[in-house]
């Protein structure tokens, strides 16, 4: 079965993705299915009961709570997920499938599917026309994964593969590759070996330091165009009368690292500015 | 003819999306064409010339001068476009692209198309299944975007139309509108009546000012959980061992404002934090 | 008594201003007095016990628990007024100070004396030479600021009063006003007449929307070099081998606005970046 | 002769420090002293003629540009000795200052006196009571930094000198102790040697690397309490009805980092979060 995140009917149906969004602003994102039900601390709601309903209105639990009824966006569906474990932030991986030439239609290769937060972008911005393969040395964790990109209905654009950085990956010729897991700037060597000339290289830092060992082993390997970035994300209060930034912010969420492969180093690749 | 970005072959072809980026980075994005030649202050290069070469390789003008052959990201189209005209900015459409829901296959409405750079994101971004409208006032306008699309491949997608905001839009039950036009907050009404019950609203505005009369229309128009933001992006110089922040770095873009159509506003809406 | 924040001798004395840290670096600040003891949840200390030890040395209380003798800092006697009302930031004060040209021997009218965070800054910076004019018109807060500087040895420059801005200031010429209260932008005509010409006016305000106000005010009273900014502090993990910006930061403390009056607006101030 | 910054009389006079802001607020801060003129590409102007004149006022040369009298911040200062080298930012040494602990009669010792701009905060900062060892190895920068410090008034509370940090500082039991020089974390053993028990270091980097470095150094040597941060300033157009950030920002000036010397460093000293 597959689900689409846009609707073009006004009205609830059986397949539809569901965020409903409780007090607090507290989500959940659910896919309507005969007979199920979404239980929470604040009561119980019959997905057959929402059917017909209509976008944008407010339905109540058995105990009377309210919850307002949204289609998700791509950042709902991530937010689910984050309650779950520690993911990548939104407003990064909006400027990843930007930088790496992610579209419709894209295939890229991922090596740390972890809770699966990226690969759900990925696959909802590739769609059915695109592929993704992402990798995972602990099948566990990938399992939970697949389970959050099934419910999402994104898991048939995806091939899930167990298997270790360090061996490589048996994709040749790929697009793009990010990487996504501890010592990264060790992989180079076999990101080199499955990405097509030119192609693109991504990966999500915390360090400063990682940052330098990355910088390093990817000039060795003829990366050029390296790019070292990160993104601050500000949030206001929205009232009009009194318009001021939120008292906190996400200090950090890690630095962005983008490369492209090169076929190889001429001395005066001094004239461009890598 | 469909031109895609990314390429699965290592080797550039008659009908390649190409970005060639010579000295100090500065690029140039063509479609490779039969007999055409891309002429720069730094000399020709034959795109004949080109076919048969591989990703990542260099190239010499006929005046000697270097350039690197490369894939374009989506990023690279739009800085091709900066070129032209002031644009709005990669990091800012990556997020509103996430936080308004567009993958691939979805349907957007934009007022303003401008020189088409965010028009150029939705198109590569939804893909040959999804649709853009896309409405702007000055029809000269338009046709720079119209060719800057066709160039690109993506105008099979999009259909250009010329009308005011203030007539609104012949669209209904659209999933998501996003605004880049002069008082923004005037047409909010409009956007009420073309989208869709729960749909997402964005817009990209420029003051304090601004921002303080958008949040005062969408409440006005039973609009709910808006959320005020701006995005910073910082670069760093890209040494392994002199590793620190850009000298520079742009110090604003424009507000970014999101809100959702909810049916009608209750009195308990309270509860919810918009 | 005078205490000086400074010492020249290893050993401490009575008399000294002593900054206590312990578990968790939560601080307290004491003034070394004969039989006096600092009581706190981890138990007492005697004043007279810690005479003659050396600072930077690490004491105990009949607890147990482990205090470090340090030498505060202007930022540890502010961080110790905050802990009892929300106060002005040391990065915001900071730079109040250096651009409105405070130091030692300088004379600056202050409005909103508050908990006495800023009014602490200011006696610090100017010393005995100087001198702080401080207006508040809730006569209990400022008790509160009189009794903490005091405490700090502060007290003798800084000269207490108690009234309502509305019905402005008894000194004239005074050589910068700094307000800090609800609504600063109604007072500019009070300011401006105590205020010697040439003189500096500063302000911190929270929203967007006083901020603008101000401006309106500042324009009509004949200010000029009208500055608007807003200083972010970013703190950093301060580990060698994996150095990164800290996870939370303070995303906002508010707007800082500074003018000059000048004599009178000519028309060809446009000159001027004003 | 004492210059001092602030004037309590409403009309200049010999001696004052005046800064003449001229179009497009570029500024001159001269020392009036008679018989002297102020020549610049706009014109001249004969201190005398100012004698008499009140604080912002505007005054003509003889080319009929206009230039606006104004009382000098610090800041105005640091900007004047800016124009002639690559200095440290005003809201940089605003913050050192207040995490140091300097105020009217601190004493500090700086290495770096480079073009003088700290050393002119300082000196302004702690006053005639207060005292400033000033090295530099290269005694010619150091002869600039004089001059800058005598037009200011503020070089009697100044001992400068000429040393390489390598050979250590004479002075013992310093309360403060700020680098400003290459290769900084060579110097924390000499440092220490002259630092009193408990009192504060300070530096200015550059780069992440050199911050990696330092910590070492300073855990190396005993010193706790590190603190590693920066701060940013975003200035806003002062519009009341179009305000916004400012388009460009300073990305980087360099990370701060402080520390204490502690006596000796305990095993349990994890209690505290150094």
């Amino acid at each position: 079965m597959t689900i689409k995140l846009q609707q073009n009917s006004s009205k609830l149906k059986i397949g539809d993705l569901v965020h409903l969004v409780g007090e607090k602003n507290r989500g959940y994102v659910i896919s309507l299915t005969p007979g199920k039900e979404m239980q929470s601390h604040l009561g119980i709601i019959c997905h057959d009961d929402l059917v017909g309903l209509t976008w944008g209105e407010r339905v109540q639990t058995h105990l009377g709570s309210v919850f307002m009824i949204l289609q998700p966006a791509l950042d709902d569906l991530l937010r689910d997920i984050k309650r779950q474990t520690q993911i990548m932030y939104p407003k990064d991986i909006a400027y990843i499938l930007v930088t790496m030439g992610i579209g419709a239609g894209s295939v890229i290769l991922e090596c740390g599917t972890g809770s699966g937060a990226f690969t759900t972008a990925l696959a909802f911005t590739v769609g059915k026309e695109g592929k993704i393969y992402s990798y995972e040395n602990r099948e566990q964790n990938q399992n939970t994964a697949k389970k959050n990109l099934e419910l999402f209905g994104l898991s048939e654009q995806v091939e899930f593969k167990v298997g270790d950085a360090i061996d490589g990956f048996q994709e040749r010729n790929i697009p793009a590759i990010f990487l996504d897991l501890p010592d990264a700037h060790k992989y180079i060597p076999q990101v080199r070996e499955s990405l097509i000339p030119g192609g693109f290289f991504g990966c999500l830092l915390p360090t400063t330091n990682q940052v330098s060992e990355m910088i390093t082993a990817l000039k060795k390997q003829n990366f050029a165009f390296i790019e070292v970035s990160e993104i601050l994300h500000r949030y206001y209060k929205p009232s009009a009368t009194r318009l001021r930034p939120a008292d906190k912010m996400v200090g950090h969420t890690g630095f962005l690292v983008f490369a492209r492969r090169i076929t190889h180093y001429h001395e005066n690749n001094k004239d461009f500015d890598f």
